[in-house]
């Protein structure tokens, strides 16, 4: 009989240990869980905060009665696991409850102990006002503090958790002001994208401070019992401060018993999930992981990717050849009413790693324009000179999760801006449009890297001065809503029969044409560099440039 | 200068059109068109005989003056084209406004002619309550005969469009009758999955009559202005009939040049879209595409093929090397609340073309079952025994295109159900599921594949008598509400204490477990099987069951 011991059980290890006893009815399966919950829903604990998941128990996906009845596992909860003797192959655990250490054998042991919320070495954050969000325990303290009649909030840190709980504070009503050291909103996603969620934040009445450290928590200078103290002296009051400053890998177990971390502290992994000793598997937040894209190691603390590695550990350890795919960092968060979506390495990543890419932004509807309710999707996707698919971001209201799951899957089989433009997606009016946003931006990446779009962006304007003509081909009435300086204006329609006047206006400089959307001045473009000018698009147009530089 | 002529003005020929004049300054372009809108949505046209779009204008996407102005094209309305003289390559067409001919030389020909409605000969098809929708004109005599009144309406075909009409008139209030020859609704997808859709309609107090053929329209005998006779000798009083069984390609242009058709009339063209003449190009609806799964040649009939024929033809013209791919399929409709989709051919159509495969039918829900509002996503997964994808079809309220989509992208990249169990999509709790739809129709073709799941399936059911014990595993709750005759109750929780019941029960006779959704009847499948049982699970459950036999 295999005895096998899971440590955590939650995402990665819970699928673990289900799928083993799928495949195998005679094992002996211990699952070891710190906490007082199992199987819990982690990611739906912004929203029990924010009272959309009103009742704490629909958080418990299982208890362990109910994964004993179903699945025959042997849950313990509150059962620490303290350390790993690899020679003898067992673990130690302390039983939290009666304060007595057990030992349990194992022939295979999977490691799923998740990740840490970080706590940065800063002054004040052991006060109790100060909480991360991780646990079911996490969520019962900070509604207990919204009960108790909270009324500002401090969140630290702007990534998914961060944005998730600064939706579920101001839909219960508090004050939010929103800090996040990086100069924008969602590091996991580029800047001009991220610019969008700004606006939404904003548009929620949240006070965001970008670009701005947090130094401190101290006693208060209000009647809110902390202020909290950013590195440019400003002081925040606050019932409550949320960190959200990312999570590390937690395995201080693993490291003890010796097992290959990374710089980062990450348990090392084969494709099949085994750990530097063979009888240890690891899963989810604990390990590192090898980005698709880049091939770079490094950490992706996501719940797809936890529980499908705990499924592959489930068929490793029985011997079934099966492996885990690198990873895309595949994400999504909505935030109040918009959406936010990423998959693959962002810009930013990319050229970090030296991966020459190009770029190519657009909004398109999500459905039919001709069809009520359509949406702008703002998308971009970035791709290589060869014409791969490197990945993708996509922000709006509607469609955003769709078309970041098609390019996501286009980036699984390698595909290139060429198959975006054939993708045969499902159209009918309320749902997409014949040249679906993906196609479209195949579409795009085709004209760039054939030469027939010659593409600018916002980072030229810089060095332009006046040695080049800017050239607005929107209508009169939008340029009068707004208008780059210095830009001369012939709208699109127009431009054929006022070629001579563009001529003269250039006066032999490049022309560099714009309108909202790029859409228009692309086809503007086509007539200028047919007709003998240097010219180029706006990629993205205003819209682009617009979040790009506020 | 490159003169070029394009037949029809909508989707394919109108993309065409556009296209060319990005890349073409100089060209000379000629659109003709035998109606009197261009660039219309055909797509647009049931929801604005239904009010959903109520101004006709939003339907016109263009008009000849804006394509002039902004794309420079020459967009002759009215311009009925009646011959190709393909020595002289030139085109006649007849003004229909003034009534004379008009010849025009080409260099390149794009004829993107469409398809017409089918009107069967059956008595009666010439009244003027008997119309079909496929032009602006069509849709204006439809509001105007519901704007006079307009009681009763019978639809002939359950197809897309007689769906997207029969939707369109109860939303406008009036009495539908839907008829379909076929034994179900919505004959491009499995009977399993229409049944579904065919659910909703009788929900949204439509009279669904399947397997119903339609004989004729007669004088009437109450006081609406016809009777709609069916074979089987009922009466429908109608003032409106909408006939909707179908399209064909609209070639008599293309067969009176001599071009090369079809068996059945579609012209015949290469990846590049070239016609059998090399100086002519033909486009969507009007031609014969290659189903990319079965390699079976035939028509479909979508604008998104159209949309990017026409785009190929253009550069196709220009000696740009770009193809078009084989044709998925991949087709969404809305039918009240309900979305069915499908991408990849049918079972039913799998089987006819010899092409051996498995299904996997499943129900999990469009996002985390914690979070609010998750509604079940019916899908059915099809694949080689060698675990390749050929085709899925998917139904409910949410996330039905997501999925489709995902699917036809793998599809075309000609991913494994491994691979679809790997995909990493967009997961937060309002989007989907750590486990995503996808992924879990991949984990379920696995197993099919490697014998860990072993499904029976309704067909089954006919060869049972009492050979087999019908093992119901769903809680006693359930079944008290409805169960199989001659099952046998053990909820999956209480099994493995049960297991010697359960052997008593079966005598030695196979046991056929079955549940919900499947997910309960596959893990006591697992129970059995690793205890001698000879077991089998029911794929989709008693959700499918009941879908494939009412
Ligand atoms: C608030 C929040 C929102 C999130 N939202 C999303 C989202 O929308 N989408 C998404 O993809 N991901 C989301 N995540 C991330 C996702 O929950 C994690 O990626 C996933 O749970 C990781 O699974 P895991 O099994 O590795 O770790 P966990 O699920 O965290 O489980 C690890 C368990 O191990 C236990 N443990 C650790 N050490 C020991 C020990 N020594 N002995 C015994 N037990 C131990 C811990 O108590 C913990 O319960 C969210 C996470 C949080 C906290
Ligand atoms: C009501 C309706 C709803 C639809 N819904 C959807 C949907 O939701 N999703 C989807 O993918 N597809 C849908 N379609 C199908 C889609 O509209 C077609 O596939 C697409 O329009 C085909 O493009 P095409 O260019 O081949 O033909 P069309 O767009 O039909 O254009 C052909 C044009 O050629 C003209 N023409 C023909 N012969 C001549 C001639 N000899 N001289 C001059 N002109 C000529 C016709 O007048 C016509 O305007 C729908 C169609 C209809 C009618
Ligand atoms: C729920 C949990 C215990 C895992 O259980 P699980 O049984 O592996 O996962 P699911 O309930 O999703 O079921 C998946 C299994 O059912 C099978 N299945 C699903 N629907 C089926 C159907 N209709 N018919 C047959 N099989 C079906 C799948 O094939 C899969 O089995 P396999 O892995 O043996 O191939 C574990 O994931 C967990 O604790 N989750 C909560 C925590 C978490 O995930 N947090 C992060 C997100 S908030
Ligand atoms: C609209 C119509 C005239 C085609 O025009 P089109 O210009 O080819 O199509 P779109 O307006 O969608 O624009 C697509 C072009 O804009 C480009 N584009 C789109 N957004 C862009 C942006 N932001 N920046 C730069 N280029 C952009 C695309 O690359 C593509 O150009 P390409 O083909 O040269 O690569 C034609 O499709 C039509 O008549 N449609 C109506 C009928 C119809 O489709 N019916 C069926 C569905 S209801």
């Amino acid at each position: 009989m295999r005895r096998v011991v899971v440590v955590g059980g939650v995402a990665g290890g819970m699928s673990a240990a289900a799928r083993l006893r799928r495949l195998d009815e005679s094992a002996q399966i211990v699952v070891l869980e710190r906490g007082g919950e199992v199987s819990f829903a982690n990611c739906g604990l912004p929203y029990h905060v924010g009272g959309e998941i009103p009742h704490r128990d629909a958080l418990l996906l299982h208890t362990p009665d109910s994964l004993e009845s179903s699945l025959d596992l042997d849950v313990r909860v509150h059962h620490d696991v303290r350390s790993i003797d690899r020679e003898g192959r067992t673990v130690t655990a302390r039983d939290l409850v009666h304060d007595v250490d057990v030992v349990l054998p194992y022939d295979a042991l999977v490691l799923a102990t998740g990740a840490d919320p970080i706590v940065p070495p800063l002054p004040g954050l052991d006060r109790p006002q100060v909480r991360t969000l991780r646990t079911v325990p996490d969520a019962d303290v900070l509604r207990a503090m919204l009960a108790a009649g909270a009324q500002k909030a401090v969140v630290i840190g702007a990534g998914f958790i961060g944005l998730e709980t600064v939706e579920a504070f101001r839909r219960r009503g508090l004050d939010v002001t929103l800090v996040e050291m990086a100069p924008q909103v969602l590091p996991a996603i580029d800047a001009e994208m991220a610019a969008l969620v700004e606006a939404e934040l904003r548009l929620h009445h949240v006070d965001v401070r970008v670009g701005t450290g947090f130094a401190a928590v101290e006693d208060s200078t209000t009647d809110h019992p902390v202020d909290v103290v950013l590195a440019d002296g400003s002081r925040l009051a606050a019932d409550v401060v949320l960190l959200g400053v990312g999570v590390k890998p937690s395995t201080a177990l693993a490291r003890d018993a010796g097992l290959e971390l990374s710089d980062r502290g990450a348990v090392v992994v084969t494709a099949d999930q085994r750990t530097s000793d063979p009888s240890i598997w690891a899963v989810g937040d604990a390990i590192q992981v090898i980005d698709a894209v880049t091939g770079v190691p490094g950490v992706v603390p996501l719940a797809g990717p936890a529980n499908r590695q705990g499924r592959t550990a489930a068929d490793s350890i029985l011997g079934r050849a099966r492996t885990s795919q690198p990873v895309l960092g595949t994400a999504v968060v909505k935030v109040f009413g918009l959406t936010a979506a990423v998959t693959g390495p962002t810009s930013r990543r990319l050229t970090a790693a030296g991966v020459e890419h190009h770029v190519v932004h657009l909004h398109p509807g999500s459905h039919a324009g001709y069809y009520p309710g359509a949406k702008p999707v703002h998308l971009v996707l970035l791709f290589t000179p060869e014409g791969r698919v490197l990945g993708a971001q996509a922000v709006g209201k509607d469609g955003v999760d769709k078309r970041i799951d098609v390019i996501a899957t286009a980036l699984r089989a390698g595909m290139t801006v060429d198959d975006l433009a054939e993708l045969e997606l499902a159209y009918a009016p309320p749902f997409g449009s014949a040249k679906d946003p993906v196609n479209m931006a195949g579409f795009m990446a085709q004209n760039i890297l054939d030469g027939t779009l010659r593409a600018w962006g916002p980072d030229d304007l810089d060095g332009f001065g006046d040695d080049v003509l800017l050239l607005d081909v929107r209508s009169e009435v939008e340029v009068e809503g707004g208008h780059l300086p210095g830009s001369y204006n012939v709208p699109h329609t127009e431009l054929r029969d006022h070629l001579d006047d563009v001529r003269q206006a250039a006066a032999g400089r490049p022309v560099r044409v714009l309108c909202a959307s790029g859409f228009r001045s692309y086809l503007a473009h086509r007539v200028l560099a047919q007709n003998g000018f240097d010219s180029a698009s706006l990629d993205g147009g205003l819209m682009t440039l617009r979040a790009q530089r506020p």
